[in-house]
């Protein structure tokens, strides 16, 4: 038997820093400070454990990610109850992008919990909002579904996400494109056809390069607004 | 205060008989039985609701598909500790493959169920495993997320997934890019530019011809395998 019930166990231990600083952001003291800790663990500053497997924060963030889209996808359904499931395909897309992890993660401060390797090369933008994927993964490890759900409910998505801004906002393609191709290494570039203004109906063309193929085109007045269309094309044409 | 139970209760309610029938698949009584209902109608036999939204299973399958992409996260994390996320990853998208839902639907015998209009076209092949997503959907609602996760682990996954096939098998890309183009209706089309029997080499040389591009090109000795390969480049340059 303990002779300590577990908050006053760690009390004495070193992680007591740790887990007062969990328990300051995400309102509730962890149980399993491991899982914590794995979570903050970026690959450049992980270790081999076994077979080529490292333990760095990956595993985790692809079991938060995956908890994430669920917890959205019910708050959705039951926001929106006379929405098809178009729309809310298309809401979650936007709840759970890249872009809005990381503003989540920067929100609760995550990057100060970070253990990366600066010195090694490879540390994408995404470090914090992958940090923050994982993180839900560790709280839903930790804690079981319910809780990790009343987290992001309470914690996040009614306090960082402007619903009203996000079901009024436009997909944006060009930064879906951008975000791809960086993923996936691909080279490209906007190119101006025709100028808006030196040309009589004074409508922009713009070319979507990609391995110096045309894979995506538009027309219109604003040169910025060519561009997204020609990404938007350009995506659907890709698949996505 | 209700003078019957909920078991006694629908013992007098017309749904008596489909109440009986879901236990005896599911191994446990509905609580909210529209929610099944909802989950078996498929959108030819749907009516409009409100601002053009159906009374269809599409929204409840939004659902679904996501609950069980969770649990099979969860199930993978933990089944294979000492796998990478590009293994995880990999693993669950063979586990939740259309193809995987169409024979748990049909394993569990839900076509019995499923109310549609056959009198209307666009009936897809796939209404089998739509269903079935859409019934875990209604689970989860029903019945809470763990309850969902039992009933995932011990009635599908430990019953109807053959894990050890699933780990060993290669990923078909030819279903996957024939299932992304009837998505997208796209047409495509294998062509045999040189074939092995009558070349010196006895290489077959396969492409993948999308809009009258090539988007897939690749040898082998095998028809078969080359058609596969050729795939496997399509869906790379598609991004998935």
């Amino acid at each position: 038997m303990p002779i300590f019930s577990h908050s006053l166990r760690v009390l004495f231990t070193p992680d007591r820093k740790l887990n007062q600083s969990l328990r300051n952001i995400l309102g509730f003291y962890p149980s399993n400070i491991a899982l914590y800790k794995s979570a903050f663990r970026h690959s450049s500053a992980a270790t081999l454990i076994k077979d080529g497997v490292k333990d760095s924060n990956e595993r985790l963030e692809f079991l938060g990610d995956s908890v994430i889209g669920t917890v959205v996808a019910d708050y959705l359904f039951k926001k929106f109850p006379f929405k098809d499931e178009g729309f809310l395909t298309k809401m979650r897309s936007k709840m759970v992008s890249r872009n809005q992890h990381n503003n989540i993660a920067q929100k609760l401060g995550l990057s100060n919990f970070i253990e990366a390797n600066n010195e090694r090369k490879g540390i994408p933008s995404s470090i914090n909002g992958d940090a923050y994927e994982a993180l839900i993964g560790a709280i839903y490890l930790d804690k079981g579904f319910e809780f990790a759900q009343k987290f992001l409910l309470t914690r996040i998505i009614n306090v960082h996400i402007d619903m009203e801004e996000l079901v009024t906002k436009e997909v944006d393609f060009k930064s879906k494109f951008i975000e791809w191709s960086q993923k996936e290494r691909k080279e490209f570039r906007f190119e101006t056809v025709i100028d808006g203004n030196s040309s009589p109906d004074k409508l922009f063309t713009i070319n979507l390069i990609m391995n110096e193929k045309v894979i995506g085109t538009a027309q219109h007045f604003s040169k910025k607004r060519a561009e997204q269309l020609a990404a938007e094309v350009a995506c659907a044409s890709l698949g996505f």
